[in-house]
């Protein structure tokens, strides 16, 4: 018995994979999978889809190949390279969807290889693997008008209604604006962990340090989804490797290099994932790296606090806080700022920004300020007087930092947005009135 | 038989002190010395000197007392704190020389509460054990005149002719002079092992590597000195242990943290000590933390490189060479910009430093250029065409960053290098000329 909506091909069910491939099955789609791990066919199969041992068998005389691997290589080799690829057993006209994180550069030289008559749908997705199987995703689309036009309802499908971003630009400008999303991405998930092992150093209750975060500025989608498996006693369930999001962090970094943009936060962060790796935590849950952060605890020696005098509780949670404020507010500005250097609508950012996994209270209450003045030539930023002071934010960070020198607790990422917080002050003209908290995005140039 | 010479009490004999108390027992001085370390006392008889078991014992009567400890803490400890302190026991006009590294603000207190009729002498040390036993170390020191003045012979004793400095500004100018030379030793110190890291992940033959460097412009005091230990295979012998660079880092970060100026290489070290602390490396050379970057060699997936064409041997030597040259100028941009901002004389802080464990190819390359940038006031900086391009060092460190991310090396200095390297050019005026090596000093603002 043929459904009447159309037969769907679909390459890859990982995390993200499986649940979009399965919620598509429960809305009716007659869908074809492929992964090179068996038993995650067999759940597949098991959940109402329809297995295929090769890309050529799952694509074959589909009109619509969703494509969901790790990375660009995995792309590259189940589309086209392997001898039993998708594409070329796709019909005439059929369309391509490649929903994997890419760089920008990746999707449009496989733009070119396609044939003519295929058409190219640049649709990278945010979410986590519970928005992908339910269906509400974000995604993030550059493509032809008739692309979109022919592949729309899928799109519409996998996406939650108002998170479906048709980016203008064409292939490469959805994985564009992906990447700058990945800017909050690989600075939150990290920072995630910098704030619970630092609460950690300060000897506080982590539960309680999760839940007073997620109450405060210092919160992010981030926070709230990776402290919890980070405060399991083996960071279960794994829900996203280490080595996915350093795959994305490498992108924002190599793309950033060949256009001469300072990501001075992700790079920071880059190098701690690299340094996770080193430890063979690759495969484990991103969550996992507090590992990183907290192994020193209670094995170095401290020196005193001034006038012997220790915080309460209610003061170190604050200055976990302030650590958290000030990463989100420079990885926000080093976000916002790099989507202005690769010309993306910056309104289209923060919306797609602040309601996706990317989003933290800083971004939400000084991106508006940050786009303006990136926006700004020469006036005076529209808004500038609206935003928190950045004297606060910097001062409420440096206790931080204060203390977790004192306490020989590394804080990668505080420690860097510390800095680039001075380099703006240092940088703003002398005339310029009080800076608040969006005047940190100047530090990355114009 | 009594000297001619006067009796000089010696606090502290660690690696540094012992060397330089027994170089003043060579020169004929009877030093009465003390160390909580009992092994160290009796060697210190065994090589001439004499043994107090009190800082009170070895100080009374004595007209000069050195103190060599550790850090401000057990300086204060010795000298003022404890029931059988030193200080107390000094006899009138006696002068007290503080040879240890300490921040600029804990010695001027100190001065503070010394006696009236002492005098006080701001004298931290550069050099490292072999150059203290020689006396011929690097001494910067900051004083009144009339302390100047009483203890110059003995500083004389301890230092090379042509490097004993004598800094403005009276006591603290000594040890902020020091703690700028320090930006280039944490951050040179760490770079020894970065670079020794990222060239085993190469496969690169180490000790090539480390003859390569030595020979080329990626060179510095502090290779020189830390790579033999990297490639022993226990890090032996400890010549300075992880916790005594840390401890200087931390007096670094945490004035300019007070001053509001942005360290960002020094920073980035700082957090690299952290973790080595929090793996248990505290008290092995500082040669060592070459652990950190090479541990995962082997052992991460890598993709291939670009086009299948693995990289020469010739080839990956120069990438290490160009990780140093990059590291080292911004170290030179950091140290020089703070000392700017302190108002230290930066010809003397340039001739001390190039001459001392900070020096590198780098500094005497850039560091002039840096000077007159720094020096400048709007009009166009003298020697600003002398010096060599910046586009060519940022792209040799931005291939080496771009191969260690293939091959997934952490690179925190080298990749903050680049990004700091970055800036520079992001934030100049459109006008400018082509920048030269020096420019990247104007990141840290004026």
């Amino acid at each position: 018995m043929a459904s009447s909506k159309p037969e769907i091909a679909f390459i890859g069910l990982g995390a993200m994979g499986f649940g979009m491939a399965t919620h598509l099955v429960k809305q009716g789609y007659k869908v074809t999978g492929f992964d090179v791990w068996q038993p995650t066919l067999d759940r597949f199969v098991a959940a109402g889809g329809l297995a295929a041992s090769t890309p050529a068998e799952a694509a074959k005389g589909k009109d619509y190949c969703v494509c969901m691997v790790a990375t660009a290589q995995q792309a590259q080799d189940v589309l086209l390279d392997r001898k039993d690829a998708a594409v070329p057993a796709l019909p005439k006209g059929a369309a391509v969807l490649l929903c994997s994180t890419v760089p920008c550069s990746y999707v449009q030289a496989l733009g070119k290889e396609l044939r003519d008559d295929l058409l190219l749908v640049d649709a990278p997705v945010s979410g986590g693997a519970g928005r992908a199987a339910d269906g509400t995703l974000s995604i993030m689309t550059g493509a032809s008008d008739a692309a979109i036009e022919k592949s729309r309802f899928l799109l519409q499908e996998m996406s939650d209604p108002a998170k479906l971003y048709i980016v203008a630009g064409g292939v490469g400008a959805g994985s564009n604006m992906k990447m700058v999303h990945q800017v909050l991405a690989a600075n939150q998930i990290l920072a995630t962990s910098e704030a619970l092992g630092f609460a950690a150093h300060l000897g506080l209750d982590l539960q309680k340090t999760a839940d007073t975060v997620i109450g405060s500025q210092g919160k992010s989608w981030m926070f709230e989804h990776r402290s919890p498996r980070a405060l399991t006693p083996d960071f279960q369930p794994i829900a996203s490797a280490v080595t996915i999001i350093l795959k994305d962090t490498g992108i924002i970094t190599a793309e950033a290099r060949k256009a001469g943009f300072p990501t001075l936060m992700t790079s920071a962060a880059e190098q701690v994932y690299f340094a996770g790796l080193g430890r063979g935590y690759g495969a484990d849950d991103d969550s996992s790296l507090v590992r990183l952060y907290w192994e020193g605890k209670g094995k170095v020696p401290v020196v005193a606090a001034a006038g012997g005098k220790e915080k309460t509780e209610e003061e170190k949670l604050a200055l976990v806080v302030g650590l958290l404020k000030g990463i989100h507010l420079c990885s926000a500005g080093e976000c916002i700022a790099f989507a202005a250097r690769l010309g993306l609508d910056l309104d289209q950012v923060f919306e797609l920004c602040v309601n996706a996994a990317g989003g933290s209270a800083m971004l939400e209450a000084a991106g508006p300020e940050m786009m303006s003045l990136v926006k700004a030539t020469g006036a005076a930023a529209a808004g500038a007087e609206a935003g928190a002071s950045l004297e606060k934010i910097v001062s409420e960070l440096q206790e931080a930092v204060d203390e977790a020198q004192r306490i020989k607790a590394p804080v990668f990422l505080g420690s860097q947005a510390l800095n680039l917080t001075r380099l703006a002050m240092a940088h703003r003209p002398k005339t310029a009135p009080a800076a608040t908290a969006g005047a940190v995005v100047k530090v990355w140039g114009s």
